[in-house]
């Protein structure tokens, strides 16, 4: 399959519009935002994810000349459009809130400002890794805020919806607290710790889970995490207690255990006395299976000794959740501001920024969003990314991992509920209101 | 970022295990099938997908020198292991349900026959594959089925989770009947139809609709459906038929017009009346905007003079079900039929043919399935389509779309219901079971 940095990862309905454009000589600055119009029921907030894709997507935008004689050869473009594609790159800027900033409906996490065939062109990938990585880093923090202090790994990948939702969760997941994941290519591309132990597979190929255990033991000595629910859950945790000795002796120590079926809180108690009772007190339990922010906390509530949870399909398909209500919208052109009125899809119009006030314990109050020019109390939480085209600076996967950690310390109790959060409050200021009333008056004349 | 044909696109656990088979001079002939364990409530069938990309991931999968220096590095593998990795290929034979066909919970759709650490390595990537787009074709026949001779046309790619995801559901939605899709990649890569116009910011970005709309038919003259719905949507309507005579006599057809907002069913009335009335009874009305099966269903009951769908987000995440209950499980090693015992996953061991029997009208009555040399009447589903690493046969996606379709038109009505269809009789051959009362038998020996 092709590289999913081609440039035609994008609806027809981009290249048709830039035909039109091109032929009615409109080449004026565009402003386009990117923004959630509302959360779901039980979401109390978003974590903005997938900038750093976004701005390497723009960077290295570019049409190739097989793409370009693919286009040719459907008949649908000019020529003059096609020799303008030949040459196009994104000369724009951008303005965004950074990666792991926690965020509401109605404000803009990206905000693009470039000649109009550019804005409008990137339009469908901005979305695609905008929508996802926020889709996917706000359903990790909340299973962070459900398990503080425990071990939490992305499984996701085989269920992920193909190979770059498995990547791109790996890293959200990453971002947004978890501690590492089971993808390799994570690993080697973003530098995120990767875990992983044997699968069901490895026990069934041997004549026995005694010998599956000490085979898996010898060729993985320093990660010994042996899977005990293939047949027999407690019976397979005797097992592991009577191996022990032996492979101590050979300097082997087996580091855990993982269940993976079953209730896993009662298995995990069983499982924790019969450890203990045979003297392997640091051996770690780590629970996986169908596993959600709401498992996590109901199986911690009940005091399940369980040290670390594999997550994989609900969060890396965001099961209860799988899409965003997200826009990527025009709110100016030629220096006017632009509004959609289509029912139940109204936007703000003009180039926006969102203030932000905290407590005097830090915690987040409330936000306002405003005209750029407009400047409010608070922390301004879009800052200028690209200019002309270029990063201005670089930002590493681990000072995101930071931010969002700040950000997460800074949400008030009664949003982290996984039911029933209270509503932040988002002001749409003054000015805003003001412009979003003219640009109707203005736009209701023939 | 990287290609996503990668052979890191895997678990470490699948590389800690092909460790751990190494060292213990495992190379035996392993048996690996994937299959759905069961259907979520309101699913009667399901679509088999993502052959093709499985069977080209297995032809073309190899570690490239910086992915073995990338293994090497992290310390975790014997030099052994990587130099045999160095010179792994897929050599196994596979057989698979051709795409397009219905299946059902406990049916293999794919067998994967290989020496166990090639049949091993290649778990994740190959179930990431097969669900998806199985996960996708499953849900856009369903679309097929409440709206049959309509335009179909997929415009998911901006909420896809991710660009792959986007490109394959594209392909997966084309297969299970839709017209086309938005997506350009997927006209390049697959020779899909492609289709798109407008979308609101062309409107926004023109000081008056009338304006937008004329540019737009002059942009592309053979594809002139105009975006009604950025304002209001019958003001727009009127505004279309007032600009058709200008256009007619310069030789340009408006061939129809979209809504994306509001009550679909409500503006399409309108708005087909006032295009009748104006004399543009040619012109077709094509609705969008989070659409689904049970919206296209009750929009058509209800008379909706709709002639095509744009279907997005909920087709593409899949979103009232974004995963399958999936799995690619061990059936048989080195000659020994396996079977995993976990509480509620349960697998049938062995290698295993699916058979399905027919009414005298064609329609599909029951399944039986079976161990691979236990024949039975009725035509068996799964067919040899990869021999020692090579492709038996190229099937087109043409084909494949075919196939779907007979599929589809075989499928009993009971089936076909959005809400509680019919469960279709899937019988465990008797020679399956004691299969599996063998293996119990002998593994519960120590």
């Amino acid at each position: 399959m092709n590289s999913a940095n081609s440039a035609l990862f994008t609806d027809l309905y981009q290249l048709t519009m830039l035909q039109g454009y091109h032929d009615a000589g409109m080449e004026d600055i565009a402003v386009f935002e990117f923004f959630v119009r509302k959360l779901r029921p039980g979401r109390g907030f978003l974590m903005a994810a997938g900038l750093e894709q976004a701005l390497e997507f723009l960077e290295n935008l570019r049409f190739s000349p097989e793409e370009l004689a693919w286009l040719a050869s459907t008949g649908r473009f000019s020529k003059n459009l096609l020799s303008h594609l030949e040459t196009l790159r994104f000369t724009g800027d951008v303005h965004a809130m950074p990666e792991g900033t926690i965020f509401f409906p109605n404000e803009p996490i990206l905000r693009v400002t470039a000649p109009i065939a550019q804005a409008q062109l990137v339009e469908t990938r901005l979305i695609n890794l905008l929508h996802f990585q926020t889709l996917i880093a706000s359903k990790a923090a909340r299973m962070k805020l459900m398990a503080p202090g425990k071990l939490l790994v992305d499984f996701g990948l085989h269920r992920a919806h193909g190979a770059e939702a498995g990547l791109l969760a790996a890293r959200a997941s990453y971002l947004a607290g978890f501690t590492g994941s089971a993808t390799v290519q994570a690993g080697m591309q973003f530098n995120i710790p990767l875990f992983g132990t044997m699968a069901h597979s490895f026990v069934q190929a041997h004549d026995g889970e005694t010998l599956a255990f000490d085979h898996f033991a010898h060729a993985q000595p320093d990660n010994v995490v042996l899977l005990i629910d293939t047949y027999d859950t407690e019976a397979a945790a005797r097992k592991v207690v009577a191996l022990a000795p032996e492979l101590e002796r050979q300097d082997i120590r087996i580091k855990g255990v993982r269940i993976d079926s079953g209730n896993l809180a009662d298995h995990a108690r069983q499982v924790r006395r019969i450890l203990d009772a045979g003297g392997l007190q640091h051996a770690t339990i780590f629970a996986s299976g169908d596993l959600d922010e709401y498992l996590l906390r109901d199986m911690l509530a009940a005091g399940a000794p369980v040290d670390g949870f594999g997550v994989g399909t609900r969060m890396d398909t965001s099961s209860d959740m799988p899409y965003l209500d997200c826009a990527y919208k025009l709110q100016e052109y030629a220096g006017k501001a632009r509004r959609k009125r289509s029912e139940g899809k109204q936007t703000w119009p003009g180039r926006k920024q969102v203030y932000r006030s905290y407590d005097a314990d830090g915690r987040m109050v409330s936000d306002v969003v405003t005209l750029e020019e407009d400047v409010q109390p608070g922390e301004p939480l879009l800052k200028q990314v690209m200019r002309d085209g270029r990063r201005i600076a670089a930002t590493t996967l681990a000072d995101s991992r930071r931010h969002a950690a700040a950000n997460l310390a800074r949400l008030p109790e009664p949003l982290r509920r996984l039911q029933e959060p209270h509503v932040y409050p988002v002001e749409i200021a003054a000015a805003l209101l003001r412009l979003a009333e003219q640009v109707d008056r203005d736009s209701s004349k023939p």
